[in-house]
């Protein structure tokens, strides 16, 4: 099987080398905006050989996977509406999945029967190719959110690739998706950024951050994840975003009265709760 | 050195067994509210006796370290006062100052010199003298908020027995000490505790936590905290805190305000700026 990923970075990276150390894919071609990346995607094994722009990379290949930030993906759909063969099956990486497919039905024309929307459910704060493992995949969710119009085979040509890659794969409407990420993914990230954002602009901020220990370190952890992708993530999923933003601040605000009355039982209670919750989703997901 | 630690847990325990390794302490006697948990620490090496109160623990004691959850401390400094011997330092490991130091002038009365306010800036989401280890405080800050009744030689001995656990002393006002915890502990604390109740509350919590990775984990792991220590954390300092919710919702809802825009290159500005300083804290910290 040959395989193309368009933005070859840690996910892009690691399905490669996943699909690689399993020995399903013979030929890797990548493609991206940054030809350093590449490179060393290239020296890293990563991939076989380097395409000029996304089409070149899609022409030959089985398998496609899109994997650049979802803002790029419109444009490039339009390119490898002309540039598919028939037999080519293309799925993504992108963390929301309406907007992906409307981008996808705007722009794929007749090729769209041939593209599996998918998420794969992992990650790091690291980006780029030199953060792509074979391992990343080990274990974590991929959700693809197919359309009416795929053919099963491709879909499950897609699911037998994540499998390949470790991966435990599920199925979901694509508006049931974007609604439990922005609660348990995009609402975390935006949550962590405002923090540091907010300490940062502080005269103090070296004072402040030189206090700061391994609980400030974890929950901001996620505040070092790619800049240009997070901006992505939130425009695309903006609406679900915003209703888990105001639902949270309510959530704030209705522990900010029961700190202001000292309800010192009630708060014991929302913390005693929350941690027996998140405990238990740690045993059951363990 | 004889050491008498009233709450062997978490911080308690690992203060008693870094000295003990240490070499800094030969005998060291435990009190607290669970004698489970006492027979464990002793089991386990961290105290050699165990006290039925802390008046008996302390009476034989060179120092004391009181690492209860802060609510006990005014009962707790009632009773050491009656029994704390002249050439004693008591110290504690209680999470806010203001309030320790506050309830130690109401209740110490002539022994209030012997007591030096401090703060190990440590922990983890675990608890009790089972999660105990002697190399917690290996590199990690502790502050002294010393008083002014306080004697060099009383501060000192605090500052030095920290330092045989491997931590870093520095000494700080009371108040500055409350002012830049709230913003870099409490508050993400308080943060992590409201998302995770927010999700358990919802009649899908099932499916949204099975959606939740690595990102969550991370951001929601000091949600696994003590509820009984934190609600007494953001009980002592409720003013600070409640200042430090209301400026966070106020950030959020500028955030929001962006994303209802579709200010990518605002919300990219943001959070570039936020990874930017976390990873020069990170880089500066290690």
């Amino acid at each position: 099987m040959k395989l193309a990923i368009i933005g070859v970075g840690l996910i892009g990276g690691s399905f490669a080398a996943a699909l690689k150390a399993a020995g399903k894919v013979t030929h890797v071609t990548g493609a991206g905006r940054s030809r350093e990346n590449l490179e060393l995607a290239r020296s890293h094994g990563l991939i076989d050989a380097i395409a000029t722009d996304p089409a070149s990379a899609a022409r030959d290949a089985d398998l496609v996977l899109l994997a650049t930030p979802v803002a790029q993906f419109p444009q490039i759909f339009a390119a490898l509406a002309r540039a598919l063969a028939p037999r080519c099956v293309l799925t993504d990486a992108g963390s929301t999945k309406c907007d992906v497919i409307a981008a996808a039905r705007a722009s794929l024309g007749a090729k769209l029967a041939q593209f599996v929307p998918g998420h794969p459910i992992a990650g790091a704060e690291q980006s780029g190719a030199q953060a792509a493992a074979a391992t990343l995949f080990h274990e974590r969710r991929v959700v693809l959110t197919p359309l009416a119009e795929n053919a099963a085979a491709s879909v499950q040509r897609v699911e037998d690739a994540w499998r390949a890659c470790g991966a435990r794969v599920s199925r979901l409407e694509a508006e049931e998706h974007d609604a439990l990420l922005a609660a348990v993914s995009h609402l975390p990230h935006v949550l962590a950024y405002a923090l540091v954002d907010d300490i940062a602009r502080r005269p103090n901020a070296g004072e402040l951050f030189s206090f700061a220990a391994g609980g400030f370190r974890d929950f901001t952890r996620i505040a070092s994840s790619s800049p240009e992708m997070w901006r992505d993530i939130c425009l695309a999923n903006r609406e679900r975003l915003l209703a888990e933003l105001g639902r949270y601040r309510a959530r704030l605000g209705e522990l900010e009265r029961l700190l202001a009355a000292g309800d010192g039982a009630a708060l014991e209670r929302l913390f005693a709760g929350a941690r027996a919750a998140r405990n238990q989703w740690l045993k059951s997901s363990s």
